[in-house]
């Protein structure tokens, strides 16, 4: 099917566009009250995940409310472990919570790799939404990093420090690196079932990166996001490290097409360090979107001017806070929408 | 009084050391046996700081224990709200919390400039620690930062994103710099308070610096540092901002001596970026003391050579974790004694 709006794809190949596209992480959910109804009716967050149904209605609601230039999958990075034999539940106000964690290569040997076929409920939806988008924008598939699905798995839980996963690391590394390729292969295989269901342009996520030493990141992490990155060549791919400032030369090197940013690094400074064959995404601060109209629109021409005219995706620095008001979201968006350099 | 051991003052004020001299951070805590001892005997938390006696004792146990250089008062940075006007509780095992917290310049207004003697408690601990350690090592003062005050003031408890305080700042910039100001001025008058008492360095804690963006740091949070810095240049004086990395050049030019880093940053780089007239202070990832013997010596003479023989006063680039084992603290401490260049 030929995409009416490709813009995010030929930014992310570095082609030229008539204006900088713009999608927001978590861009479906509870800023939308459309997502909220849809919710509501749902059990909980892990039901809409695993019913395509709802994933693709909530789904394609930014693309039709905020006017957003890419669909994502709506769907959960926890979907891996769980898939490789970790259930987990979320817990409302809480956040993820696993009963078994890992402690061991015994443990790490139960675990099997996952096959898109164990994620069937993830590949229904992206069929579905790809038909219900019917070629009006891209449909973005997505995986947690390894280090973040391994601190999730080890953790059990969210965390300010990530200490315990972090312990495992310096106490059991042969483990560590164990289970971290257990988790890339599972992660490829994932992704690539994603790309066969219809996925147009892959992120990878990793959320915690911002815990661990450039040292550490680069053996536990980066090592296994090359991996991933090499096994999907020929898909737009998307790496965004939050709080991985110490990391940007080295994502420079990946066989990646896009590398996304927080808001905490310098826009110039990190062009500088990534090079020029990578597209940069982000990277506003979601806390903008609390400010006035003027001041969001000020803010936001900013930031696109610091980014230029080439290989930029716009987008926040971190997911959107579910407080945000939707007209304010919407305000970032058009204001991108509408600018020309 | 004359210090028997001044090595850390000599550090701080770039003079020649026989060795690196060590601190840690949360060395007075539950990382030590002895300490669960006193806190049991205690109420809470907020007793053990507000009695000087036993605040006493706690600072001094890491000195007699770890063998430490310095020894930090035992406090927290959230007395000055306090004095100020909004009285906290320290819940167990989830931090923080105030049950009246900032909305407008109405709230604002009616808090008071804190003055030395609204913080008695903390002034006769620094008194009758300085008389108990008898010149054994110098004893820090310490405050929090304005920003990170001001965040739990507005935020009222932590927060992974402290977006509300965050959005005061979008939302009410008049209003922040106000309230930052009277925290500057009360900051002010408790670190001279605590000079007057016996404190023969200070450092200063901006914890959540981390989730600003580097202009928003510049604006928020340096402007008001640099404040209490010009107003304490008598004694030696440190700046740690955990995950301001993208602060390092404007740390190089504050009227300070020395400059805390975490471990996600690169000495040789941060050395360069802050630049050779000031101390660093750091920045061993606190998990390494989860590792076993050999390994965090290993690491930790990594980190003294990366350091150099000049201007490093060794420490973790954060707090001690509670369950860390005394032993493995003990080990690290060591090892920086014992290295010779």
């Amino acid at each position: 099917m030929i995409l009416k709006n490709d813009l995010i794809l030929r930014a992310a190949r570095g082609e030229k566009t008539e204006r900088t596209p713009v999608w927001l992480m978590r861009q479906a959910g509870r800023v939308l009250p459309e997502y909220r109804l849809v919710r509501a009716k749902m059990g909980g967050f892990k039901e809409l995940v695993e019913t395509p149904e709802f994933a693709c209605e909530v789904s394609i609601q930014p693309v039709d409310i905020l006017g957003v230039d890419a669909a994502i999958i709506f769907s959960d990075i926890l979907v891996i472990p769980e898939a490789m034999g970790l259930p987990y539940q979320m817990v409302e106000a809480k956040g993820p919570w696993f009963e078994k964690t890992i402690k061991s290569t015994a443990d790490i040997a139960q675990l099997k790799i996952a096959q898109p076929d164990d994620l069937h409920y993830v590949m229904d939806a992206i069929k579905l939404t790809k038909k219900e988008l019917n070629g009006r924008v891209p449909l973005i598939g997505f995986a947690g990093a390894p280090w973040t699905i391994f601190a999730y798995m080890i953790e059990g839980s969210g965390s300010k420090t990530f200490s315990q996963a972090k312990k495992f690391l310096y106490t059991q590394p042969e483990a560590a690196h164990q289970l971290l390729q257990k988790i890339t292969d599972s992660t490829i295989n994932y992704l690539k079932g994603q790309v066969i269901a219809g996925a147009d342009m892959l992120q990878l996520f990793d959320s915690w990166a911002g815990v661990l030493s450039p040292e550490q990141y680069n053996e536990f992490a980066l090592k296994y996001i090359s991996q991933i990155c090499d096994s999907l060549k020929d898909i737009p791919f998307t790496v965004f490290a939050k709080d991985a400032h110490f990391a940007r030369r080295a994502m420079g090197k990946l066989n990646c097409n896009t590398i996304g940013l927080d808001w905490t690094v310098d826009i110039k400074e990190s062009r500088e360090m990534i090079g020029n064959t990578k597209t940069l995404q982000g990277n506003m601060d979601p806390c903008l979107l609390y400010a006035d109209y003027g001041t969001i629109k000020n803010e936001t021409i900013k930031m696109l001017k610091a980014f230029g005219p080439d290989r930029h995706i716009a987008n926040l620095g971190h997911g959107l806070y579910p407080d945000l008001e939707k007209d304010k979201v919407k305000c970032f968006v058009d204001t991108i929408k509408e600018f020309r350099f």
